[in-house]
């Protein structure tokens, strides 16, 4: 499969640039995240599109690595603020340290993230920082929303849509186009990668919010943590919405409480599959992958690298992990 | 004094440029701090710095401000790492807020910062776009020397000099050499500021460590907070150096605890004293401020601006506060 090519380019890369230095103590928990075992879509899409767009994929290592570090930043900062003791089936930075070298590291990290962008000359520079630290803020804004939804008892699947385009489709967005301008693609294009990447995005968090409650646990990847957590995924504001009084009242009293409980579980998904969720959550994530094979259509390319992207959108759509 | 027309120039700037937006739990707490009563040294320096090499002071703002609004940053993690639930008189924003509300919208100030670069263009773009990344890193290493020291039992002055040039004195040398920077200074003049700056930096730190200990407590200074905290400032590594094996014995066992003391207060004053640490500090302080005169004498300015950088010099290190 194509991505992983690009994905074991981008891992030499990293190994080759991502170095310990002095102090120790800050740099080691970043060596430490960033050899996590990762699917590393994001780095891979950019040297993908970069590629696809006819140009060196070796000029766009560094914007991947940006991408790949600022990404592992987030993840670091991230579960400190969820209290995660786990990531990727190992320690959490803040737990096998503590949460102040969580913190400080996060902070090294996305300075060092935007440092591996100054490979890049003049305009290019220009535009690729302004994009990083648009999306950058984007994801900050993004976090915040969830947690102020965390709170909030209606949420509406347009505020939950444009939460989650902010959390995580503008970085896949973000690491298409970056790819896109290295080759240095058109204008058009680059905005047609982006959008097709926020499409896609989102049904990647859509496809997420799924499988935490009907994955299959071959995979392990069911845990039904987002209804132990009261998340309002998807599921939950789409059932809340399709819901006669009774059952709207049943489902926010099954979310007033955290205690982990099987009965719990099994009654909220009683819940999703009284109000049909799988096929409705399944409409969504058509909807937004039919709008991101949209976006591909309109881009300048030759219909081979066109079925490129499309494929890795029904893919990723089609994963169960 | 001419600092404090910079000063108010910026403030005018900040209150331009800072405005609330969504989400407000994200901004807020980024506005409450930005308007915490400050000295606002570092970009009134920016602006000043520009003035002096012939710029125009208002393409100096926005570098201000991305210096400040980093400034800030680190003062909201910094405050989280320390557990310091006061700053400037009143409540830090993780007391005020909570602890991953300081930490997200620390991570917000950090990427805000770096956007009020996208001001300048070309080459000067570029070339501060990297002073600043290269900066905001030192700055992590530093504070991870700080927290290092924390648990180490002997660190050497020239360490202490290092953390404390890398925490305190290159945000302050930043300051100054953005300004020269946007005025178009040579390069040369743009080192020897940054240098002036760095310098500076460290007798400002020195000064602070003493103030800490030897403040006039009318100005609400004196706390001995770093004795009370086991600080190994100038003031302790330096008794410590001096002193024979029976009072390098005591020093050690009285930084052995966190627990507040008067006794021990006054115990390790007295050994400060004996060993005449007030005028050691003040010789180590007025080295590195005779270092930053000199960096001056080096400046390509006329001799009544060169004044102004001695005068600014000479009452940083007389201050009292």
């Amino acid at each position: 499969m194509e991505i992983n090519h690009y994905k074991s380019i981008f891992l030499a890369h990293l190994q080759d640039q991502i170095r310990i230095r002095e102090p120790k103590n800050l740099y080691e928990p970043i060596i430490y995240i960033l050899n996590l075992e990762g699917k590393r879509i994001r780095p891979a899409l950019t040297l993908m599109s970069c590629g696809l767009f006819g140009g060196n994929e070796n000029k766009a290592l560094d914007a991947a690595l940006a991408i790949e570090m600022f990404h592992n930043f987030s993840l670091v900062h991230d579960d400190i603020m969820d209290a995660a003791p786990i990531r990727r089936g190992l320690k959490t930075v803040h737990e096998k340290w503590n949460i102040n070298t969580g913190i400080l590291s996060g902070d090294a990290m996305l300075v060092w993230s935007i440092q591996f962008l100054e490979t890049y000359e003049g305009e290019l520079f220009k535009k690729l920082s302004s994009l990083f630290n648009t999306t950058a803020l984007q994801i900050c804004e993004g976090q915040q929303y969830d947690f102020d939804f965390e709170s909030r008892q209606i949420v509406t699947i347009e505020e939950y849509i444009n939460m989650i385009m902010l959390k995580t489709a503008v970085l896949l967005a973000t690491s298409l186009k970056f790819g896109a301008m290295i080759a240095g693609a058109s204008e058009k294009d680059s905005e047609n990668i982006y959008e097709y990447g926020i499409n896609l995005g989102i049904a990647f968090q859509l496809q997420d919010d799924f499988l935490d409650v009907f994955g299959d646990e071959n995979f392990g990847k069911q845990s039904a943590g987002d209804i132990i957590e009261n998340k309002k995924t998807f599921l939950f504001l789409k059932t809340y919405e399709l819901a006669d009084d009774i059952d709207k009242l049943e489902l926010l009293n099954l979310y007033s409480s955290k205690k982990y409980s099987k009965v719990k579980i099994k009654s909220v998904i009683k819940l999703f599959k009284k109000y049909n969720i799988l096929s409705k959550t399944d409409e969504e994530i058509r909807h937004y992958t039919a709008k991101a094979i949209h976006n591909i259509s309109k881009l300048s390319l030759p219909v081979d690298k066109k079925k490129i992207l499309e494929k890795f959108a029904q893919q990723l759509m089609e994963r169960r992990i």
